[in-house]
């Protein structure tokens, strides 16, 4: 491989999880079962979902109106609504349609709502692959929300164990020795929206290696992610 | 590699872009050098910056002041402002800060503007790759975006060709044979913020492949990605 690379390796083979089901077990099962052995500084991606569904997050709905009900519920401030759509601020302080509550990938008449503390479960997914496989390695949680001004969604980390969620460049020089004007780079969502690439919608895949990275040794969180209300020009 | 995997890869060993340089040249160039062998279905990600240059989208100013005076000029309308902070929306239809003005990585007292036509730019930067390589490929223009509600920036694509933008997935099932809910995802909004994970801010890695996607026989244009007014809650 040439370089400076970097892989990003789906983790296939990951079945349904159920509620009690060890996130970090199933997904050492299924890179074992795929050939894929984890190294130091591999960063592992996975998304909410089978999370969710660990955690045992899985809510029964009735119907359309119970549903719009429970994301009402879970959100914590609703900050635009047009029709059925409503772009919400969750608990955690992220701003998404519909308090992150998913309805896709459910059995019929289920809904998922997002882990209650998306970094507490990155870092026991990061401490219990630490522990089985020796190497120091990073977990982002990952998940899909849409943007203003922008058509189709993308990926992003609503969790991060291990790395930093945000790189800070100021006071770097770029090439030309001059100080760089952007200071901050988004690092956990851009892996997340890479690791998109070999995860899927559709193949259900939920889970991937991004492997070749190198970041500094600071320990970060998704609310780094988040802008703060008064430094925000969209609420 | 394991099955399905891609790979980023970095070009080095690009230098300076000039006026009147042929970028895709300068590529070829650089990847013979650095011993990347390009491959049917690469995708080729480029930094605005040096298709920018080669296209001589430089301007001279004065001070803050005449910066200002350049940002408003090209933009077509304001979305907000606070202080210096300018949030535009550029004759493309993008929103962003400062209309993609950029100071940095450009020697002081200079301003980068956005290419005229970043899908044409892809485009003649693919025939070209085409015409020398044989091989099909697809070109994505990217450029480094802030975002609402979250901190950071990342990178998103502002020109392609030879892909879709974006993959609409509508009617496709999911893996347990329900028809998902999120139809369309920003693909090349994706491989985007994937390949600045090799190309960086500070190494001025302004070109990189992403190897190993596959993708439908769409041809894609940044306009895709232009969320219109009346469908966007946050004009």
């Amino acid at each position: 491989m040439a370089p400076g690379s970097v892989q990003l390796i789906p983790i296939t083979g990951i079945g349904e999880v159920a509620a009690g089901d060890d996130v970090a077990a199933v997904i050492l099962e299924a890179a074992q079962a795929a050939s894929i052995t984890l190294q130091n500084r591999d960063v592992v991606v996975v998304t909410h979902k089978i999370i969710s569904k660990a955690e045992g997050k899985t809510v029964v709905i009735e119907d359309e109106h119970s549903y719009r009900l429970l994301v009402e519920s879970e959100a914590v401030s609703i900050i635009r609504r047009r029709g059925d759509l409503v772009i919400t601020e969750t608990r955690h302080g992220f701003i998404c349609a519909n308090a992150g509550v998913d309805r896709s990938n459910i059995d019929g008449g289920q809904a998922l709502l997002l882990p209650d503390r998306p970094d507490r479960s990155a870092h026991e997914i990061r401490r219990h692959i630490e522990r089985e496989t020796g190497c120091r390695v990073a977990v982002v949680v990952s998940d899909t929300f849409g943007r203003p001004w922008r058509r189709g969604v993308t990926d992003v980390a609503i969790g991060v164990s291990g790395m930093p969620a945000v790189i800070d460049l100021k006071g770097t020089a770029d090439m030309h020795g001059r100080i760089l004007e952007v200071t901050e780079i988004a690092i956990v969502d851009e892996i997340a929206a890479a690791a998109d690439l070999v995860m899927g919608k559709a193949s259900g895949i939920p889970a991937a290696v991004v492997r070749g990275l190198d970041w500094p040794q600071v320990e970060g969180r998704a609310a780094d992610l988040v802008r703060t209300a008064d430094e925000d020009l969209f609420r």
